[in-house]
């Protein structure tokens, strides 16, 4: 007898279970037909690139793009739309730079750069000084004051291909951008260059952030194309002497108020659990920003107009955030936190988009696996839409700070192969933002949404 | 005591395939290495895109490829290189084609389109007659005679956006193209027009084969760009009459001498039993055929590169094809298939990769699942490289006929999503294949082979 009511409770229960997994597989397929079908992101992606352009902070783009962003999520329905104002820092690029060489013919030969997110300029007259070459900061310690003073270094690290995951190729890298004036500053040096953080090989030189420390003096920093980084090791190996001469006109401008701009559906049971979905809003000025991440934008905005349109009623609050500068420090991410600390709020999840807007794989969550496994159980529903992993990593740089207040947070994680040839540079246009890989990536974030709502975390 | 026996058995069992998986990640790893670092695809494939170019079966280009990939496998380090004489269809695109109607000003206004492959040319003069838009066959034959004689038919049928696998979306409308003329031609139209077999929406007009029936007249048949075709359809809707003049000077010259290129690396134990992998080095002539067919080509030598570079001596004869014609008619393949037929070879496994350079996310194996399924004990091996699936489904158009020949026949799955956006068109071009993209389908195909040979089928 126990054994029966034992077996009837689990056919009851698994009876239970697969009715539940058939109704969010028909919402998963009502979700993505009515993305590929009436989707607006691609097109609101278009107005972020191709109407309103780089959105810099401090920018008039940058507030163009908020008050975009604003409308759209008014459109799509939102209960409420509002702001968040934060001060952000407001850097600018300045005159197109430029940097040479001498060739061994004596004729100038010009050099594709850029200059690095906060450095200072080199003054107008630009700056001139023997080249240096490290490959590490090792390197650069065992040269110290005496290879060093003077110079300007040439940091020389790319990625290594055999990484199959190209972030890895970035992590290993990006703190040469980071950190590497500084460190060669405390030596002496007068200015560095880092060969760009790029998975490929092309003409474009990548910018991106960097941070000076003040116990040195700051000094002009600029970034190479992998092309061009490459002609020049090979200079350095040619000659005894190369001196390297470049100009930015790049200054940091006092800071200016931009804004989060947040459209939210309130909760229908439980309003007072927040879940949060997000992109950044700010992007660097050498071209839209398409992937970088206006991508993550309209695919976070996206959800409102799914949910709107096919009835979805989420249990939670649902708060879609376009982050005010992710780019250059953080300011949209800190005041966030900042708030919902004040309010004590309860965030239930953190989802943020920020790694290109290629076709989705699965998802990535800053926690323990053991603590992911659980949510394995769900990845079924998603294979039909070619997300496959939940998996251990980073979640996003907007929401970093939300797991200290006690959120769950997660990353959609795009394919990565194309990311780095393209990240920072003037090819992170529209153009190379495929609409169907955008618009399953938004679909796979709604979906992912729709069950944490329902079954909690 | 038994138990022990049966349990120390266990032990051995498990231990020794512990040690081969772990052999076998070691060579994955060592392949993925080689490739990433050193491969030679991403080049090959610029040398066949643009030192060579289109190659149409029949032309210059054709032979020129047949040449550069003979050598890229001599040096490649292949045992043997030679030649299958086969006998491949001409056909000649002509001038460059034009199109226009007369807008309600009575300004022409030209359209973006192109002759389907095989098709035959309008004459200097060009036709003009009156359009007339289907969705369906079954509306076709509903017009019947009476609705269509003396007219031009529009197929206007588009990707279904709803299917995640575009494919399907192709499969659906490919139709239209191959038979779309003939069938038209039953009820006496003068010519056939279809929207471009394309999962997006631009400029760019799709080219491809099609057959005619030889019981009705041979008309006339062009593909017009997505953006054009809503237009004309728009334009349907609001005239009662809209006639279209199109010029095509295509023709059909007699067959020329063309020929599978072959490279082989002699099994070391079983040579007699073989191994098939190939691509087709033929493409259409509007662009570079850089994702139909080249990628699929050089990811297919990169194999014989890889393992003669790492010293990877296969069992069995590991036979690399750049079939002659796939495009128009399959002739490189068949005669492939008629000499295996007549020599008795014993194939024992075929690989293709025809369905473009982008991200591997697995393999297709045209069999039923159930005999797939042993075969997924090696996926674990893969995933680390993002290839997670082995499922049913077709192989490619040039190892088909090698199934009722007793081949186990499997295709690479590359992520789908952007295929169709260039198919066939203008924009299959080297630029848009992304090198760790396409080296990572070399790898996954050189993994799989590696274990093919090793542990048979």
């Amino acid at each position: 007898m126990r054994l029966i009511t034992l077996l009837t409770f689990l056919f009851i229960i698994s009876t239970n279970q697969l009715t539940a997994q058939q109704n969010d597989s028909v919402i998963f397929r009502n979700i993505a037909n009515d993305i590929l079908n009436h989707g607006t992101a691609y097109q609101n992606l278009r107005i972020l690139c191709k109407e309103i352009g780089p959105r810099l902070p401090g920018t008039p783009q940058q507030l163009k793009a908020e008050k975009a962003s604003f409308l759209m999520m008014q459109k799509m329905g939102a209960d409420t739309v509002y702001l968040q104002e934060c001060m952000v820092p407001h850097w600018v690029r300045g005159e197109k730079e430029t940097a040479y060489i001498t060739g061994m013919d004596g004729k100038k030969m010009s050099l594709d750069i850029c200059a690095l997110g906060n450095s200072v300029g080199t003054g107008n007259k630009g700056l001139s000084a023997e080249l240096v070459e490290v490959t590490s900061f090792k390197q650069l310690d065992e040269l110290g004051e005496k290879g060093i003073k003077g110079k300007i270094v040439y940091f020389n690290v790319r990625f290594n291909p055999s990484h199959i995951e190209p972030w890895k190729g970035y992590d290993e890298t990006t703190g040469y951008r980071w950190n590497g004036p500084s460190r060669a500053a405390k030596y002496g040096a007068v200015g560095t260059m880092i060969r760009s953080l790029a998975s490929n090989t092309d003409d474009y030189p990548h910018t991106g952030g960097m941070s000076y420390n003040d116990s040195f003096p700051k000094i002009p920093c600029i970034a190479i194309s992998a092309v061009d980084g490459d002609f020049i090791a090979a200079e350095l190996k040619k000659r005894k002497s190369l001196p390297l001469y470049f100009r930015t006109t790049c200054q940091t401008l006092p800071k200016v108020a931009g804004h989060n701009v947040i459209g939210e559906i309130r909760g229908s049971s439980s309003p007072d659990e927040i879940i949060t979905v997000g992109g950044h809003l700010d992007s660097w000025d050498l071209a839209e920003g398409a992937h970088d991440d206006g991508a993550g934008c309209v695919q976070s905005m996206e959800l409102i107009r799914v949910y709107k349109k096919l009835g979805i009623r989420p249990k939670r609050t649902i708060r879609v955030i376009m982050f005010a500068d992710e780019e250059n420090g953080g300011a949209g991410s800190d005041k966030y936190a900042e708030l919902v600390k004040l309010k004590n709020e309860k965030l239930l999840f953190a989802l943020e988009s920020d790694d290109g807007g290629f076709v989705p794989r699965g998802f990535r969550f800053a926690m323990e696996d053991e603590k992911i496994e659980p949510l394995r159980k769900w990845l079924p529903l998603f294979y039909p839409y070619g997300v496959y992993k939940f998996e251990e990593g980073e979640a996003g740089a907007d929401i970093e700070n939300l797991k200290p207040l006690g959120a769950v947070i997660a990353g959609l994680y795009p394919d990565p192969q194309r990311y780095f040839d393209i990240h920072h540079t003037g090819a992170d246009v529209f153009e190379n933002v495929n609409k169907r890989e955008l618009e399953l990536g938004a679909a796979s974030m709604a979906m992912l949404v729709y069950l944490v709502d329902k079954y909690g975390l």
